[in-house]
């Protein structure tokens, strides 16, 4: 599932190897150029057949078949007639289907689980978020809660006539192979998460085929997120924080998220502000997230650092009144932040950087002591209007939503492998 | 000449859009397939027809029209007959041509000019090195020494009967558009390269036809050479570090280097390691560079800062010898680069680190440090047998044999437009 998102995935070394047009079999081509026309669709919300022709270099009868293919498949739907606003006569409008094949995020954080359900289009359709304490709580329990929570959610996806066809876990640590190999904020290491979760999932729905169950870094998917539907305009290289209990990051270039060797790049959380800072749960010293993590700021702030989202809201509100112990607090997350970002954008020479998380909404004070730290420590000269370059998440976008519209891309990428059997 | 090396140049996404077997121009087909012909004899050094056809996938008669037209263009060479390792009749060994067309590679660094001309195969065939002092002398004036050396190192080609295509530059600073943007350590900023190195080297060779001439970052050149021609075996996602002058620094994760939105990536000599640090020529503070770079640590061991090649032997002769100002130097620079390094890994997540320059000699006493540094501060707790993941870099790879193999790549990947018009 997530294989055709890493940028290790095949090289195009590799690529260029395939040899082209000659045992290319017919039933694989015809499967690729389903996909083909399927995403021209996704990607342009509304489309007609001559449209599809010319975007994606086939012919205009070849596209007809497959497109019936896509409507008798149920991917596709058609209404009206409409003018296509180029020349020519009018052609039936082909939209992605709203309903039928869909995807599950089920984003298992340390006081929270959001679950998503997705359309074909990637529409965040049904959502469930409960703020609960997962901290303390044996592994199993945590899988039993969130797949309560998503059995809920497929029940209402159901009232909508979305199947989900695959399920994503977005998890708070690194996930590696089905398991999360460390979640220092949930106390976890070495848990297996897919199995469990699929497990707890089916003895919920015995009538229910079993959910096919992936996972991933939460910050990666839910920078993926923000890629697909966030508000980043041209920008296709970007580094992602989300503050949250801890500090996660992600790394995005030229459109495809940057995994790393094992699955565990950007974590930066774990970047090394200052050389004899405090010891952190990793087993290191002075990381990122002792001085900007949540809990970090809310005790320098003077407030609880166990009081959760009411005591980011607090320190928003303290900071907003111009409260002084809240504003220094604040500054100096935002140096911190700023130090551990101009050594990831002088090694990644990113686009933007985006803050999600507690960072969206506590951009205000943060942003220009990060901006200050950017404009003298980056060496390439080009993050001078860092304002322009530091930006915040886009709230439509989250690790949940993310991790339901990675199932999606998998349909998009072989719908054939995700045709139903008969139509619901 | 740099586009198929990046990681964001064409993204699969991208790759999956383009239809395939419908309208593919035949000629192109011929071409792609003449590219999978003669990488297939480059990777194997030596190969059948029949060899190459099962690797490739092309029927045994494509192969043999398409070995026929590679040999008469002189990519190409054929020899004796051989049993080829597997069942069935002997064949004819193909290789890859060992004279005709080929690349040269000029590295100009802040010490040396270093120039390497590399045959198809990507052996260094002629190699010319000056130790000279580029620091405060005019650009123009540098670029007309390189060109000399460049010009003498063509006068060499020719005799083995080389002749390369294109010429890449290697310099060490930030790379982008055919200038330097900014080399702190040879005083440039937005400095035009390409150009005045390609006139400077016409005038040289009225008779003959320009050399197309394209500039790379130095470090993301060696990092190239140590991918295709060092001793990395299956380790395909690395960080490239190399000790000069400055600290430069490059990444590669699946056999691709990333260059980042504007080319700028791999700048880990920029990343801080103590905010309260000396001032960087860079203008922020407590870089990398001002630890670990060539003149802080030979000032550290108490040698003459600006004593280049001949300091740096003498302080790995003292190391040896056991003197206390030495070994003290070695290891604080040592936890420079750990600390550097664990942040950088925590981000990227290679397989291995590889330190190249005159890290290299001082690898044994620079390895420890390092390796303390990483267990602790790298959070996903697989480096704790860093010693196997701390690499020096092979000998045989440097920037400017990585240059001169980046103008081969693009010969390799489309053979057709460089097939000379008549045989030399």
């Amino acid at each position: 599932m997530n294989g055709n998102q890493s940028g290790s995935a095949r090289t195009p070394a590799e690529a260029r190897r395939a040899p082209l047009g000659t045992k290319a079999d017919r039933e694989t081509v015809r499967r690729h150029n389903l996909s083909l026309v399927l995403r021209a669709v996704h990607d342009q919300v509304e489309a007609t057949r001559a449209g599809v022709a010319a975007r994606v270099g086939l012919t205009r009868a070849a596209v007809s078949s497959l497109v019936e293919q896509l409507l008798e498949s149920g991917f596709l739907s058609e209404s009206g007639k409409t003018f296509s606003g180029q020349a020519g006569r009018p052609g039936t409008v082909l939209k992605i289907a709203r309903t039928g094949v869909a995807g599950i995020g089920v984003e298992i954080n340390v006081d929270y689980v959001s679950v998503c359900v997705v359309d074909l289009a990637g529409t965040d359709r049904v959502r469930l978020v409960e703020h609960l304490d997962n901290r303390g709580a044996a592994p199993a329990e945590v899988f039993g809660r969130a797949a309560r929570i998503a059995a809920r959610a497929l029940g209402s996806a159901a009232e909508q006539e979305l199947w989900p066809v695959g399920a994503e876990l977005a998890l708070p640590g690194l996930v590696s192979g089905g398991s999360v190999l460390q979640a220092p904020n949930l106390g976890w290491t070495a848990v297996p998460a897919e199995a469990p979760f699929e497990r707890a999932l089916a003895a919920l729905r015995p009538e229910e085929p079993a959910l096919p169950v992936r996972s991933e870094n939460e910050a990666n998917l839910a920078a993926l997120a923000e890629l697909w539907f966030g508000g980043l305009g041209d920008v296709r290289s970007f580094l992602y924080l989300t503050g949250e209990i801890g500090v996660g990051g992600a790394l995005v270039l030229g459109g495809e998220l940057l995994r790393g060797a094992n699955g565990f790049a950007g974590e930066i959380g774990h970047v090394s502000v200052s050389d004899d800072g405090p010891r952190c749960r990793c087993g290191s010293r002075g990381c990122l997230e002792q001085y900007a993590g949540q809990s970090a700021l809310l005790r320098a702030a003077g407030l609880d650092e166990l009081s959760g989202a009411s005591g980011v809201a607090e320190l928003e509100r303290r900071a907003r009144e111009g409260d002084s112990a809240a504003l220094a607090a604040l500054a100096g997350a935002g140096r911190a932040l700023g130090r551990a970002l101009s050594g990831a954008v002088n090694l990644f020479d990113p686009d933007a950087v985006v803050l999600g998380g507690i960072y969206r909404p506590l951009l205000p004070w943060l942003a220009p002591p990060v901006g200050a730290e950017l404009e003298t420590r980056v060496v390439s000269g080009l993050w001078p209007a860092a304002g322009s370059r530091v930006r915040a998440s886009s709230p439509a976008a989250d690790a949940a939503r993310g991790a339901a519209a990675l199932v999606v891309q998998d349909v998009l990428t072989d719908p054939v492998a995700y045709a139903p059997r008969a139509a619901h």
